[in-house]
């Protein structure tokens, strides 16, 4: 391993949201975020062009509809209006601008200048002398800043105004939320030095923020601080109320902690800041923590469709194997959260394992946060909705909605969307990693590579460099979920172990053509997974599959249809844009007998054996995008048998 | 029917928590409350007698060691003491001193006089000059008195307070609880007329205890507020918030619901109070409504412990079929509840089905809320806890508690033990009916039967009235869970059809004998409850058994034991006071592979075939009285295709 440096090279491209370009402990390094421009037609560059055109709009209505930007204005006396919100509602303000950002310096983004300048003169004017910046401490409880850092989300309002700042500066060039940013986080080292708080936030967010910022200006000191607030954490200082320090991740240092804890994007949140202290120090202990840590969500609390968190009370991950379906909470800023750490996993590890991960989540968890028309969303993200299910509760609404009280997931979405380009390929000296085939062209130095497919829908993928990539292997992910591919380079097979999940094609190909099987595979779930007992889910490549009531014939509920795991649908094309791959295949309708809840299994029949239907399923990601209605990914089956 | 009465009858004896006696709408009148002498080695009379020496002293003890009686002295300067405790905190003392009330006036109980006599003098002291009585709003918040009935849960401790002065009256005839009550009556009354608020308690409880108060003292103008409060809700005037209006039932108005919803106390508190207005007004749309919305929870929201209520975040039903084992909600006060809406409705109508209900609360999911100790107790019940559960958040704990931070279920459990009693029998002109077979000493007017019984863990009953029964037939409920019984008088079979779920002995019997087979019962859920599929339950008679990790042979966890839907375990003699009869029986131990959560139906063995063990299984109520562990209810079987 390469020794630490002190300051990071300077940038001569614009850098991304994860700006490990000179992380010494980066074994992959992210491709400037200029460097991939995705196809319209892809589906991430599809994703990334409605997140363009309806959702960063629809952001920035919606912030001035719900007061957001007034809660500042009225701290310089530009409206009488009542603070409106949660106490963190400049968060939300803070992700919007970062996802311009981020959009303004993307191949095709936009960049609306106004809102940018009108927000960083509010921002200018609102803050304190003192450098204190947060429209609830200011506004409503003056007096009270830094007393409950607990719940205060001071700090991590500041984490995302720093993460705003430094995506600005680096697509557009101005420092002037950098310079506003800065003068507030001078102020919380002195309160974090002085020693009086705890030096730490309730809500994780400004560790990575913290890191970020060092990789901008080479300031040591920010990385210090990030470390510092990693280290403080897990020994009770936060207090507790009625949650538990483990729901703040204060329970157990990082270093010693063996499972995910606690309200989930806290804990994802966090682990991201870890990674990011990994890659830049290097300490393994740090690694080697989110080893185990990353096991215990792929072995025993993720969803199949990448959702983290099972509970909605305290929106945590719950006990190892507490996976419902039903009541899956999985927040969609919590499967971003995801994604976020496993890049930065991948980056320092080269490891496959966490890409899939990252796809998984991206694909399903996070893509079904945005409806179709890309201005309604999801909050919570369950693997079931049942017939008359009551959605009068808004942690569980019956479909997507255009914004929340607690507004944090849309912006999540948005400046993740626009950075989303960022993360479909990594390098390295001598080589080029690919991760998440999409369609479109990147240009890597010297090299220009165009990648025709249409994955995730088809498997074959074309990666035509122009010329011979003289000196360039090309490492090509072969997911974990892939059985079966062909790789070839210029016509001829290329014979490549898959080592971490990837396959290498030796420097000097110039058009290389992968092709992924992406058979309908059924899934079950482990043994001691009790809520989906005797029930497959289905899944073809990336994605996940649900079945709706939308697609049954009528008169056919959707809790009545049985599936024979030895006979799965198949794929078909649906000609749907939403969703042009479904999966079409016969099922069992057989009508739950009237009756009570509870009878003794010698006590009568389960009604007739029912008739055969046809059935269709179609991506997770796109379900509730025709009226609300029943869905379910877990589909009970009529051989348990097979599939305890 | 007979026409309402203006004013209750003269009471000639002490009347229990529901003063039925004349109610013109009550088929079946309640025995006074000094009729019933429990036999001392019977299971309720156990639990009683545990009740008034451990239980009713340690909540009076725990009153003091959390500041529930000093929010009250410091309002009369007695103590400079902050508040403590959650802003209804009021409501637990008034409830410890109603069981206390209860407790004085059965057959055996206690009467700390002391404790009563400073109580009174306290509340005399503290109560406002206009009659105003609650310590959050004297004390902390003043100046907004009835300001959010939303939240404010004034008129549910005034409820309680009017149950506790009620209670006291009628057992040692002190009026001056009465008084303080009736002042802050008078008061609340003036605030309801005026208009000015919604005239509703966010949480119901003093509907039920107006009708008491009412049949107490013949003041109509009680009843008729009642009855006012009731036909007020469901009109959306309380407002809402984080939570809908269906949380408070106050959506939809009570005589069109058709399912229960929202918090699973207040819906249930609301329709006792329901029930108390028809036993009084016999409104018939009243009943019909109520009809429908018993049918709602057993067909489709109740546990099969009698628990109610699935999920934690808003403590409410969820949806229908919604019944998670795992994360079952099930609050100890919920179940309480529920004895009290079932005894009235079984009142009203003099139905079995209502007995069934009231029995399967009392014996599982109520009795669970309280340890062998009598100073632990629960407050969510769970039918399952599996190997390794987090019990770090007060919700859902490891095991039983001393006392809560809302501490609304201990003193619940002991006004409702304190008059369990009452609970057994009911009589109306020619007939005495038993309902839950405890055995005792019933003195009712001029007969007197002795009830020789080992039930529930013993199927045989007999029932010895010294002489012959002129005039009085014997209505024995058949429980809806005994397939088989033989009954016969004084030697001779009694040929007798079930009607409603009671069999007749003619009047003229002087010993009756009922033998009820007590099988073991394997039970399997409808097939929509997503959570149960491919499990059973067992049951024996009216108790729920569950299996601990303490009962299974040392390597063998929980989650890997499946059991044999065609060979039950069967009843055997434990030798244990807690338990005296066990379940006993052969499983299946399977190790779960190691491995991924997900993974393709056809990718890889699922371990061996297991090898047989010996399991236990224990009444539910007595879980977790021998130390922390795993617990299930409802057993994964190793033929999942029967129990569908």
């Amino acid at each position: 391993m390469t020794a630490p440096r002190t300051a990071p090279a300077t940038a001569a491209t614009v850098h991304g949201p994860v700006g490990a370009h000179a992380s010494p402990y980066a074994r992959w390094r992210p491709v400037p975020h200029d460097a991939v421009r995705l196809a319209a037609d892809g589906l991430l560059g599809r994703w990334q062009r409605r997140n363009t055109e309806a959702t960063i709009p629809h952001c920035v209505a919606q912030l001035e509809g719900h007061g957001t930007l007034d809660n500042l204005r009225r701290l310089v006396g530009d409206t009488d209006a009542p603070y409106r919100g949660p106490h963190f509602a400049d968060s939300d303000l803070y992700k919007v601008l970062e996802a311009i950002g981020w959009d303004a310096g993307r191949p095709g983004g936009e960049h609306p200048r106004g809102f940018v300048d009108d927000a960083a003169y509010l921002l200018v004017r609102a803050q304190d002398a003192d450098g204190y910046l947060n429209s609830w401490f200011q506004g409503v409880k003056t007096g009270e800043r830094f007393r409950d850092l607990r719940w205060g989300h001071e700090l991590y309002c500041l984490g995302h105004l720093v993460q705003a700042a430094v995506a600005l500066h680096r697509t557009t060039g101005r420092d002037d939320f950098l310079t506003v940013a800065g003068r507030f986080l001078r102020l919380v080292e002195a309160v974090v030095e002085s020693g009086e708080t705890a030096g730490i936030c309730g809500h994780p967010e400004i560790e990575t923020a913290l890191v970020e910022l060092y990789r901008l200006t080479g300031d040591r000191r920010h990385l210090d601080l990030a470390a510092r607030m990693l280290e403080a954490r897990g020994h009770g200082r936060l207090g507790h109320d009625h949650f538990s320090s483990k729901y703040f991740q204060d329970h157990q240092p990082v270093r010693e902690a063996t499972e995910v804890a606690g309200h989930a994007v806290r804990q994802l949140y966090l682990l991201a800041g870890v990674a990011d202290v990994y890659l830049e120090t290097g300490q393994a202990e740090l690694l080697r923590s989110m080893e185990r840590l990353w096991a215990s969500v792929v072995d025993g609390k993720g969803h199949v469709t990448g959702g983290l968190g099972s509970r909605h009370r305290d929106e945590s991950f719950g006990d190892r194997h507490e996976l419902p379906a039903e009541r899956a909470y999985a927040e969609t800023c919590a499967a971003i959260a995801s994604v976020m750490w496993n890049w930065r996993l991948l980056l320092a590890t080269g490891h496959g394992r966490y890409a899939d991960e990252l796809e998984r989540a991206l694909y399903n968890a996070v893509a079904v946060g945005v409806g179709a028309d890309g201005t309604s969303f999801t909050y919570s993200n369950p693997l079931q909705l049942r017939t008359g299910h009551d959605g009068s509760e808004e942690d569980s609404p019956s479909g997507r909605l255009p914004w929340f009280g607690c507004a944090c997931c849309p912006p999540n979405l948005a400046r993740l969307l626009a950075s989303v380009h960022d993360y479909v390929a990594t390098t390295s000296p001598g080589e080029i990693q690919l991760h998440l085939y999409a369609a479109g062209r990147y240009v890597l130095d010297d090299v220009e590579l165009r990648v025709s497919t249409g994955y995730p829908w088809d498997g074959a993928v074309t990666i035509d460099a122009g010329r011979p990539l003289t000196g360039r292997a090309l490492r090509l992910r072969i997911p974990g979920w892939c059985r079966s591919y062909r790789l070839s380079a210029d016509g001829v097979p290329v014979r490549s172990a898959v080592v971490d999940g990837y396959a290498t094609v030796p420097a000097g190909a110039r058009t290389v053509t992968l092709e992924l099987e992406l058979p309908v595979t059924t899934l079950r779930a482990h043994p001691h997974v009790d809520a989906l007992r005797g029930c497959v889910a289905y899944a073809r490549g990336p994605l996940v599959y649900c079945v709706e009531q939308a697609d049954l014939p009528a008169g056919v509920v959707l809790e009545d249809v049985y599936v024979d795991p030895a006979t799965p649908p198949a794929a078909d094309d649906a000609g749907d844009p939403l969703f042009p791959v479904v999966l079409a295949g016969r099922a069992r309708h057989r009508p739950a007998p009237p009756g009570p809840l509870y009878r003794p299994v010698d006590g009568g029949d389960d009604g007739d054996a029912g008739r055969e239907i046809e059935f269709r399923a179609v991506p997770y990601f796109a379900w509730g995008n025709r009226g609300t209605g029943a869905m379910r990914v877990w589909m009970p089956t009529d051989d348990d048998r097979r599939t305890r």
